[in-house]
């Protein structure tokens, strides 16, 4: 009997052949394409097993999107919609994965094969951790921050030594800052090895905090061997440190599952090499369906690149990837939508307009370190600029009041980083 | 010092702005974008750690090949290449993963950016653990068999019972094949478990080899969880399977390196789902490169698509792949390259003529199990078409003369799938 609880995918697919037809040849690859025939049993095995289209939605016809062994000068375009009896992936990821984004990229039909959407039956989500902190997690252990939570990165990226690396991170956590994370490219090297590095940054951190009372989160990097991974992670633990961070588009999904499994804090999870599989619109995934499944392994922090950022992706895109984070996911607990590259107090605004929440960790380079008071300026300029964006003053005069009142830093930033986006400011 | 072994990396871009501006942003982004300044120590690092274009060519002006934040009607497209000192990204593979092939793919300066070609210090390959088997310990585990490697896929690829699955095994076992493997779909569902399917295909494979002589190698796909990919392959080992199968895309790069830390069979690498990161011309990482950093981790066989293929590459594509293979790197062995889909005695000949090697395992669905005498005349009939091909003899002159001589397998072969694409036929 056909398992009724299924897993249900749409596509956008461009082909030659009629896209009922060539959905059908999708569904057969990711499923029981049954040509060999097994005695008395495969239409059985077919009504079982295999894929259905539920739904096909023309778009008209347009040149082909991606090189094929034809090249036709025109193909159909259109959205259909395929369903899996979820007995078919079981309640693995990886299985999952395969069946819905695996070998049909590659079929010579399709001339563009895209994921767009993704639901899953209840039961999928329910036997996946999620996050083990996500949004109220992280928050408690910033000492049950409000608001928007600042952060930023360690800048430069790379290539600092350990004197270097210390003062960095001692002035950012006397900042009052709540997260400070490691580049994509920072991991384990030589010069700088990460067992020093979390020596150093936990030192410096709890330091900071008998002066500020506020504790600051640092995400280390964790990215590198698989059999070195638990190592690394319990380093950062037993220094007392509250956050990992994962590459999880280089690391594999199964990766970010393994963690969770014993990860003791937040796992932040970066998307360094997502837009590899994402950016054409013709092929890959998009972000609503890659964060579920970074959500469902169990990443607390997600990454979703930033409203007026230096990434490819626009402000409506953005907001569109915050939006897919923090809709509910059967009983998962909500990721941290992470924004980053190029942030500052000019996005604070431009985001709460378009997400309205404040479950967000903005993640602010320049806009933190390169604030002419320093950092701590920084940092409370930017939860001024919040401040003001929740409460629909303009920055401008959010920034006057404030120096009106003896605080200039917002009025400082304002004026070093409006009407300008300030060159490799990053995350 | 600047370390002056380099990672060389040769990029497609296409850029509204001059290409060696692009290729210095993208320089940045993947190394020292130092706008923040350390005292005194700004140049100094960025002169050791900084990304430098050693070479930018014009290709002209087209129009731009993916979004952005803006739509330039046309945009230069260049070849740039970038070399980092090693020092950046020390001997692991997800660091030097995150910098040739992480945020770059977001930069919103960059309207195409794709990886097309790798070199390595020879220390960084050396670091690496290679393929254990590769093709000689393939060759030595399947009897020491000579030319082309010939082996199939159980299908139906998923749905079957048990017993079905065993009838299917224990045909295909005696027919003296060389491989046979479980569809990348096929993992450990609860209808028809590894564990299940392991006891039954080397009961059945053993069996069979007291009939035959000749070693069947099953390669079991142990994808899923990484918490528990030692059980699987331990599971493999233990029954005496001979090999064990990654979807490296999904199950990601540092888990076929580990796997190969304690794997005691080869490693089958599966690319289900890398086309969603290959296909587009404009985006993502070439097969040439995708290809050295699989076997850097360790898979023993990788899959290449096929000539003649259901898949999209054309046949010139997939004869660049095998060579991509067959080419020495470093002293790793080198891997078995896999050729699927659509395959059988009619793709022999095209493929020995476009790689002029047997150092290759040519899967074969439909070209086994549809032979019309069965699936040992499907074998016998692959291995007379192998043996034409290299002895320059006509593929139907062949199978003439076999079917004169007492053997019509060849004959029945040619007549089947000659001059058509057998529907469904796949890997």
């Amino acid at each position: 009997m056909r398992d009724p609880r299924v897993v249900r995918c749409a596509y956008y697919l461009e082909s030659e052949i009629e896209p009922a037809r060539a959905a059908a040849i999708l569904a057969g690859e990711q499923s029981s394409g049954t040509f060999v025939s097994v005695p008395g049993e495969s239409a059985e095995l077919h009504e079982r097993h295999g894929a259905q289209i539920v739904d096909v939605q023309h778009l008209g016809r347009r040149s082909p999107s991606l090189p094929s062994r034809t090249q036709p000068e025109k193909v159909h375009a259109a959205r259909v919609v395929v369903e899996w009896p979820m007995e078919n992936v079981g309640t693995d990821l990886a299985t999952l994965h395969t069946t819905i984004a695996g070998n049909l990229f590659e079929l010579q039909e399709l001339f563009a094969c895209r994921v767009l959407d993704l639901q899953l039956p209840a039961e999928f989500i329910a036997a996946q951790p999620g996050p083990a902190f996500g949004i109220p997690g992280t928050r408690r252990l910033l000492g049950d921050v409000a608001g928007a939570m600042i952060g930023t990165i360690v800048k430069p990226n790379v290539g600092l030594s350990e004197e270097q690396f210390r003062s960095v991170v001692r002035e950012l956590a006397h900042a009052s800052i709540d997260l400070i994370k490691d580049d994509e490219l920072m991991t384990d090297p030589s010069y700088l090895p990460l067992e020093r590095r979390v020596a150093v940054a936990t030192e410096e951190i709890r330091a900071a905090e008998q002066i500020t009372g506020h504790p600051t989160m640092y995400a280390f990097n964790i990215t590198g061997d698989l059999a070195g991974l638990r190592r690394r992670h319990d380093l950062v633990v037993e220094a007392g440190g509250r956050c990992v961070m994962l590459n999880v588009p280089v690391m594999g999904l199964p990766a970010l599952a393994w963690l969770r499994e014993f990860a003791e804090v937040p796992i932040h999870g970066h998307r360094a090499g997502l837009a590899g599989s994402m950016r054409s619109p013709a092929l890959g995934m998009s972000y609503r369906v890659w964060q579920q499944l970074a959500r469902l392994a169990g990443a607390d922090h997600v990454h979703a690149s930033g409203l007026g950022s230096k990434f490819y992706e626009t402000d409506d895109e953005v907001a569109a990837n915050v939006a897919s984070l923090l809709a509910p996911l059967g009983a998962t607990r909500g990721p941290v939508p992470t924004l980053s590259s190029g942030q500052n107090v000019t996005t604070a605004a431009p985001t709460y307009a378009a997400v309205r929440s404040t479950d967000l960790l903005m993640l602010a380079g320049g806009g933190v370190a390169a604030h002419p008071d320093g950092p701590a300026a920084g940092v409370r300029s930017l939860r001024d600029a919040w401040a003001a964006a929740i409460d629909g003053v303009p920055l401008q005069r959010a920034a006057e009041l404030a120096a009106d009142t003896g605080d200039p830093a917002l009025l400082h930033a304002v004026q070093k980083f409006a009407g300008r986006t300030p060159p490799e400011e990053e995350d």
